[in-house]
């Protein structure tokens, strides 16, 4: 009677395990400050702009006159045609209000899209990867069982990420009918150029593939020629879905507010992905709050946008500090350019969860193993940007003391 | 490649339909006034207590030391400890907080609750029905193919409510796994009694299958020994799970807040569905916006019960003048007493859709076809009560003289 598929997930998820080691050694050390750099939560206020945005709204949802009860369940017109405008068509891109589907977040969206795949369909992911990826196919029933050897899932198919290919995969020689990419990536911090992505473009398009592209830390970019959307490719909308989130740009992880891009064009079988996702949506999702949709308009008014660009560089004066910290300690770190994520090999040949311990001990600093991730993280540690300022100085002169 | 499934819904949704023609009728009759008493959303503003908890919690939003980032999955403690006592405890139901999962709406968790079983499983719905029950399942591949002629999904258990049986179903012969149950009930507005439903609860805890019990309407129930809940029933937490909603009784349709209740006791083939349900909503969901369960927060304090319950009153005022207006009328007319929803026999053998278009051209009156949520729903016609007074009297009399 029940779903089976939930008996081959693997039973502790990496945060609570982290968690758990954590207040364990506090416990026994209650004296010593800790600093976590581990979960990747914001940790600034919301911008003014997105508050007095908030204020509003709340304020016509206390008046009859100005009183919003269901909200279409794509999203407003107002929100999606300025998210079209300015992520999409500014940059060159032809992506319409239509095409764009307002959520409460993208890890909802990563899951729920599957539904518009058979359940036999094969996929691709990334290792390490952002486990919601995994797990949610995991429980949709299309990967088989665990193996503890090989720390992976049967019938699926993995692309190591290392620093010997950049944290940039291999392209499949026989590409899977779902592709998961999400770049710059969570958890190693690493982008990819606009003619690497282009490949993976062209190959999608010469298998018949679908790539799910997780654009969730596109703020973060800050060098050229890093694309911003999979659609500055050209081809990308008959290959690829696009998820985007305003928690990490706009510091919303507790407003919940993310979109997914379904182009027209993107057709399979002969149906409309975007029609089935329109269906989708309009069949087992009831619209994103009002406020919340306010709150989103505001991200992109000029005040907004001054306030949100503040806040991105804030974290990513953090990412230099842990990232040039870390290497001038000797370490061997990547990320932290175009994303908030420094990923760094463990020293002396410690394992992650070794490493975990080490710091936590040493320098009381707590991050995230790698091999949390997926087994091809084993021997790499991630640490996040989104401290304080001073407690990310901190961390970095524990760690240079360690 | 895709889920074929999709290929067996029927296209036009029902309040797609109803718009359309209204729309058509409009344009054709530009100087009718029409009076819109079809789709179940609320028009009164929210309550002032609701108002300023939001306006707090924007605030703490906008400030790093009360900032909220990530919430955890199962909802704040907060919420679901004052719903636990409010809705549960006070009832002299053994609930507690962690058997409580705060969610973006019943709508959602409805859907969403279905993963926790395999896609074999079979379903009865009553009919009619609010469609979201079926076209989800349909969506999941737990019905065949639908059946024009009869206007049923193969595979599926139907369950008639009709005036003969006073709109509450028969215990079918054959209990399937999954049975869907919604009272005080979207579209007929029948409720049921404690005893009438306690044989369900008996008749799924013999047959080992799972009630899902939709409550969404519990806050209009006026009369004596109308449960408020299942878990009033002997036995329930065994064999029920229980979607529960702000939007009626707070008017939160565009706010989204909700919450499912998945007791301990409750365990299928040696799995716990709550253990089930926590690690789904851990890995698909990202949780309730902190700003929209402070909003739910405030519904439980004394300003806010008077204030909701204020509401409730103004919407069963209508609902009064509607079903009184219709009996007065020589129409057969029912629910209305524990239940927002009006639903009357259509006179004179006229389909649902005929009545539809009769009562636009004579009354300029909008409802809902009962045709468009079962078979069994032809020759009826659902009213709301969600108008103001002076449009529903309006109405009313329009009716009349008809």
């Amino acid at each position: 009677m029940i779903n089976h598929n939930y008996e081959k997930l693997q039973g502790s998820y990496l945060f609570s395990e982290t968690a758990r080691r954590t207040a364990a050694f506090q416990q026994a050390h209650p004296d010593r400050n800790l600093i976590k750099l581990g979960i990747g939560d914001v940790t600034l206020p919301l911008a003014p702009a997105v508050t007095e945005a908030m204020h509003r709204a709340v304020d016509e949802m206390g008046r009859a006159e100005t009183f919003h009860g269901y909200a279409p369940e794509q999203g407003y017109e107002f929100l999606r045609s300025v998210i079209a405008k300015h992520d999409y068509q500014d940059r060159g891109c032809d992506i319409s209000a239509d095409e764009i589907f307002v959520s409460d977040g993208a890890k909802c969206d990563c899951g729920n899209t599957q539904e518009m795949f058979s359940g036999d369909v094969h996929i691709a992911v990334c290792d390490p990867v952002y486990p919601v990826y995994l797990d949610t196919n995991v429980m949709a029933g299309r990967t088989g069982e665990y193996d503890g050897a090989t720390g992976r899932y049967a019938g699926v198919t993995y692309m190591p990420c290392t620093l010997e290919n950049g944290f940039v995969p291999q392209i499949p020689e026989k590409m899977p009918e779902l592709v998961y990419l999400c770049f710059p990536n969570n958890p190693t911090g690493a982008a990819i150029r606009k003619e690497e992505l282009q490949k993976w473009v062209d190959a999608a398009n010469r298998s018949g593939s679908i790539l799910l592209y997780d654009a969730a830390y596109e703020a973060y970019i800050t060098e050229e020629g890093i694309p911003h959307t999979i659609y500055e490719c050209d081809g990308a909308k008959t290959c690829a879905i696009e998820f985007r989130s305003f928690s990490k740009n706009a510091g919303f992880t507790g407003v919940r507010l993310g979109f997914t891009v379904v182009p027209k064009e993107l057709k399979r079988d002969g149906a409309s992905l975007r029609d089935m996702w329109f269906r989708r949506q309009g069949t087992k999702y009831n619209g994103t709050p009002y406020i919340v949709q306010k709150a989103g308009e505001a991200v992109y008014t000029p005040d907004g946008q001054k306030q949100i660009k503040e806040q991105v560089a804030y974290y990513m004066e953090n990412a230099a500090v842990i990232r040039e910290g870390l290497i001038s300690c000797g370490y061997q770190a990547c990320g932290g350019v175009n994303s908030p994520y420094i990923w760094m090999k463990t020293p002396s040949g410690m394992t992650s969860w070794e490493f975990f311990d080490y710091l936590l001990d040493h320098a009381g600093v707590i991050g995230t193993p790698g091999s949390g991730f997926g087994p091809s993280g084993e021997g790499y540690f991630r640490l996040t940007a989104f401290g304080s300022h001073e407690s990310t100085k901190e961390a970095v002169e524990r760690i240079r003391k360690m």
